[in-house]
């Protein structure tokens, strides 16, 4: 762990040591390689899927991190947070394993999937509005009332949880050169980051177009807080952490945009090589890789796809083109 | 290799050699268990996911050694099978990789999804009427036109290729008691009761009701074949093949049957706890075991999931009821 402007980022030994935590509660995802999502892409590349992890996404990594840290530090009581639904899910599923209960804030036009999912593993829904400043103030009023926080990204433990992907995708596949993850938060892709680095393997990112906070923090050089996100990517509507942009300044190579119409293309291509349904948040990837061929054609690549939470039914409104 | 009434039945070793034989081409499938998916079922299962399988399904392990075979033997030439689908694909998608032509004849009511599958391959389809006898009237006229026979499941080759899904399965999952396979012709199940036979693993088969041709077989004491399927296991509307009921009334522990209705309700159950859509063929293991507690609750299970070629609309359609 290391501090900078007073806050705490984790090191590849943090990630290490969540992966030894969490080992046996999180399932080790399998990375799927296909020769004709290869040719679909044009890029060599292995996908680490996520969508198959515990409550269908990534998220469980970090929330079971997080929750675990919480019971080193002797810390009990229900958790709260933040979460377009995929945290939210995850954490409450970790806390019902740890014996706890979870308050999740969610927009109210979360996806009424992910709100199922939270209240299926036991968690209790605070609805709000769809702003950033709607889900903080709703956050701090749970906090208020004695429940503990647990931010879905701009968090040491759960950056270090969701390195842990990362970390066994590069163990299973040692040759890749570089990797590629959706960013909303930025948890992914900075616990990636940091996983990565070390053996010098290459982080690139992928905002949707209509929420590119990140992109336009970074032309900045500080955090654009005021964005009113328009993508069909519900998992990436979130404004950058702190944490999450600083390492994202000194570690990723770059972040790249998609459009909603390359997001729901990727969907098809999924589907159609793979066979598995990805929500929009995770499709970015296969996106940017198609859409950057200068970047990724001729380089072994690495994408953690990042949730498979998406109905069949708006999985099918949206590659058919009927919603916006 | 055996002999029994003059047809030739694979043995363990076969299966082994097999496995050789198509490792790099077949890909590793992974073997997902899941508390969520336990607690639906009430049994420790742990899914071998086939619809990860390139093609969609186990048949590309079958296809990928019935075609080396043929290689190894000097067969050159194009290809020729009947099949609702699946294997038509693997065969299709093998003998592309080999460079072959692949003809493929199915019955008019295939599921469009395969047909387009069999197609994406390069593979050419001919329709026959949907029964046994239109099958293997259409496959013998293209055999005299000189392309190379390879039966969908009464095949020794075949056999062996199928069975290595159930070998991956316990070298993971050594601990496991018993398995259970689909049946349609019976590929699957023969070589997956041949590969667990050496370890005293029990082995259990599932037909729907309305393709419960073995069951009724196996009352007979003799092939039934003349029999109308009537489900939506479209995988599964076959007549079990000769060497494929010798292996089952040997080896295999027992026969289950399901209902349509109740592979609707696993199919909507597997989705909910993994997040996967199988195709109603894969989905009769999950109704299986959920039926018979006595057969599977105490008793560590591995499934064969056999794949996951099902359009998400015809997925919405079945598990909403809406097609009978």
């Amino acid at each position: 762990m290391r501090l900078q402007n007073d806050l705490e980022i984790p090191d590849l030994e943090d990630i290490q040591q969540a992966q030894k935590r969490i080992r046996g509660q999180v399932r080790e995802t399998p990375v799927l390689d296909d020769p004709g999502l290869r040719h679909s892409v044009a890029c060599a590349l292995s996908c680490k899927c996520e969508n198959l992890q515990r409550s269908g996404a990534f998220k469980f990594r970090g929330a079971s991190n997080a929750v675990a840290r919480l019971r080193e530090r002797g810390l009990t009581g229900d958790v709260a947070t933040h979460s377009s639904g995929n945290h939210g899910a995850a954490l409450a599923l970790a806390a019902s394993i740890d014996g706890r209960g979870a308050h999740v804030v969610m927009p109210e036009n979360a996806s009424p999937l992910k709100i199922a999912a939270v209240r299926s593993y036991g968690g209790i829904v605070h609805f709000c509005e769809p702003t950033q400043r709607g889900r903080e103030q709703a956050l701090e009023q749970l906090v208020t009332q004695g429940r503990i926080p647990v931010h879905p990204y701009d968090d040491a433990d759960i950056i270090a949880g969701q390195g842990t992907a990362a970390l066994e995708l590069l163990e299973s596949d040692p040759g890749l050169e570089q990797l590629i993850t959706p960013l909303g938060g930025g948890g992914l892709v900075s616990g990636t980051a940091i996983a990565a680095a070390a053996r010098q393997v290459k982080v690139y990112a992928v905002e949707p177009e209509g929420a590119a906070d990140t992109v336009a923090s970074l032309e900045r050089g500080r955090i654009v807080d005021s964005w009113s996100p328009d993508t069909i990517a519900d998992g990436l509507r979130a404004i950058v952490g702190q944490r999450n942009f600083s390492v994202i300044r000194e570690q990723v190579a770059g972040v790249l945009t998609v459009s909603d119409d390359e997001i729901r293309a990727a969907m098809l291509i999924f589907w159609r090589e793979l066979r598995m349904l990805i929500e929009p948040s995770a499709a970015t990837v296969i996106a940017a890789v198609k859409k950057h061929p200068e970047i990724f054609s001729s380089k072994q690549t690495g994408a953690i796809i990042s949730g498979g939470n998406i109905h069949p039914e708006l999985w099918l409104e949206l590659t058919s083109g009927k919603r916006s």
